[in-house]
Parts: structure tokens; sequence; C-alpha cells
């Protein structure tokens, strides 16, 4: 239609997630009809943000200083990490503001099937994070899947020698959530951990 | 969370067309995730984009020639002349392969709302360019809305004495639809453009 420059483009743009063909076209048009105020932004934003944005070192968090924000702020309770299995349900549970200790981010979580090992996620940084001391509690933040639960099961195995607490986030009826819409795992996980009014 | 940069990017990737907060979020951290092969990339076909792509000095098409792929291409037939609204107009037409003369981008349709009126579209490239004289056929591709059947007329009258052949796009019940959600005036419009079969 116009070049390969725009087929390039709107390649590009249609594998992001929630993106596809149709809307990257889209996309792509209302930033050609503004390449100074929309297009040279946003690739100044991408090319900034891959320079700039690495792993923290000690927690995983994606950040432009290392160490994280997160991990550099004398505000936050040292004593306790909340272990995640990606960089998304860190940046979830920060938007909540329901955590105020430190994470630590896995990398995933064990699969048999994908063939995902300990040796694949990153459980040396967690152990010697624990082992400096400061650490009292750590909460597994891990999705409620098999591969999630089964990562819990084996990091519990793990960490118990350490003597640090270790609890898991609870299970149960989502805010929001009509009952005859939920599953039967989650119906049985909340009346399991019903409690008196 | 992790620094201006990404919040930077997020609001950036939120405010194209079919994106938002949150598929925003979700396309930044895929890219984070692999700057090296998806964040440059992206980067650069934004940069080499907004560089390379200009508007068509004869049909208003974006495209990083100029004149564009199709008023260069001699395989066109230069005696038809289909009017859009917009280069996404045109895309639509060359993706279904139904058009196969040159095209001409309005930039807008006339709107007494909004204030535009004929010196805001590209009005006299398209009078010179049927000037010209190769010009038999003029379709009016324009949206089936208030603004765009006054924009025909309009275009109508004004080209009526150049002596050229002025036709619509038909208007009827789109492929795949059924008569049962179409609106009034698309029934009328089907019912008034019916054929013997």
């Amino acid at each position: 239609m116009g070049g390969p420059e725009i087929d390039h483009l709107i390649g590009l743009l249609s594998k992001l997630p929630g993106m596809g063909p149709r809307s990257a076209r889209r996309a792509a048009l209302k930033m050609l009809q503004q390449p100074e105020s929309r297009m040279l932004p946003l690739a100044a934003a991408l090319t900034l943000a891959a320079q700039a944005v690495r792993p923290c070192a000690d927690c995983g968090n994606l950040d432009s200083q290392d160490p994280c924000t997160i991990c550099s702020d004398e505000q936050r309770d040292r004593s306790i990490i909340c272990i995640v299995e990606g960089v998304g349900d860190l940046w979830a549970l920060e938007r909540a503001r329901v955590h105020h200790g430190l994470y630590h981010v896995l990398g995933g979580t064990l699969s048999a099937m994908a063939g995902i090992g300990p040796e694949d996620l990153n459980i040396p940084g967690l152990l010697s994070r624990i082992a400096e001391g400061d650490v009292t509690e750590v909460i597994l933040a891990l999705g409620a899947t098999v591969d999630g639960a089964a990562t819990a099961h084996w990091l519990t195995d793990q960490l118990r020698s350490t003597g640090v607490s270790i609890t898991r986030v609870g299970q149960g009826v989502p805010m929001g959530g009509a009952l005859d819409v939920l599953d039967d795992g989650t119906l049985a996980a909340a009346l399991r951990t019903r409690r008196a009014t």
C-alpha cells in the first residue's frame, strides 16, 4: 500500500500483546498522520527504556536503577519478601499498594510439562537473600495454577530449614465476583478458608 | 514501579488506538523482557517510518515514495479516480483488491458541526487532476454518514461541469450480514437498490 516501511511497522505493532492486524493498522495510521508528535516520541521512549531498564540484581524487578526503586527504598519492610512469578505480578501488587516489604521475582514457575526446573528460576538469589538474616517472613504470591502450587510446595520444602515464616496468599471469591460463575476449585477454597464474621 | 522510563513508555503505548492502560502495561513488559529483539526493532521501524513516509503530492496516500506506489504504477487505470475520506479507507479498498484505478484522499468530509469547509479538504488537487483530462470517471467512496452524504452531494455539484462520470459506491446489506440487525437506512437502501436475480 505505502511501501515496505509501513508494512514492516504494522507487522511489528501487530505482535504486541492485545494488538492484532486491524488495531496495528489503525495505530500505524494514526501515528503516520502525526509523526512528530506521536511516532518519534514513542520511538525515543522505546530506545530509552531498552537502554536504561535492566533486571534488579537483588530481586529481579525491571527498573532503570539497580538495585531497583523498591529494593533501594529505606521505607520498605526489609524483613518480608513477597515471591512472585513475574514482573507483571509485582506491578499488580504495587498498583494495589498491598505489600510494603520487598519482592523476589522467580522468573516463572517449576513445570514438568515445559521442562522448567529449579535451576531455571532465580532460586540461588532468593536463598542468599534469606541467608543474609534480615528476612523473617516469605510470602508465596504464586498463581493458583498446578505449576504455581507445585512451585509453592517445592519452595516451602526448600525454605523450611532457614527458619523463616512461610505464608501463601489466600484463595477464595474475588472481589465483585458472583459465586455462580466460579469454578469448583475456587468454591472449595472459599469454603475451606471461611472465617467467623 | 520501575522508574520514569517505564511509566512514560506505558503512557505513550496506552494512547495508541485499541490499547488501554492494561494492554499497554502488558506490551511494555513483554518488550522490556526482550529489549534487543522486540523493543529496539520497533523503535527503529517507528523512526524510519516517521522519516520516510510522506503524503503523496498527487493523491494524498501515505507512502515512502512520492508520487506514491499506486500513482506511480503504470498498470493502474488512470482514467478512474476513487475519492476516499482518509488513507485508512484507501488501505481497506487496496486490501480488498476491488479498485484498479487511482485514488484521491480528501482528508476528511465537509462538516457544518465540526466547521470543516471545502477549503479544509484536498479539493484543489482533485480539480487540477481532473483538469489534466485523463480522468473519465470519479467514484465517490465516502462513508454512509450524514457528512459523507453531504460531501458527496457537494462534490457532485462541483464536478458536474467537468463532464466526468460521477458514481457513488452502492449501499445495502453487507456480506454475511443478517437483516434483523441492520438499521432502517440500510434496509431502505437495500430495497431501493434491489436487482433482478
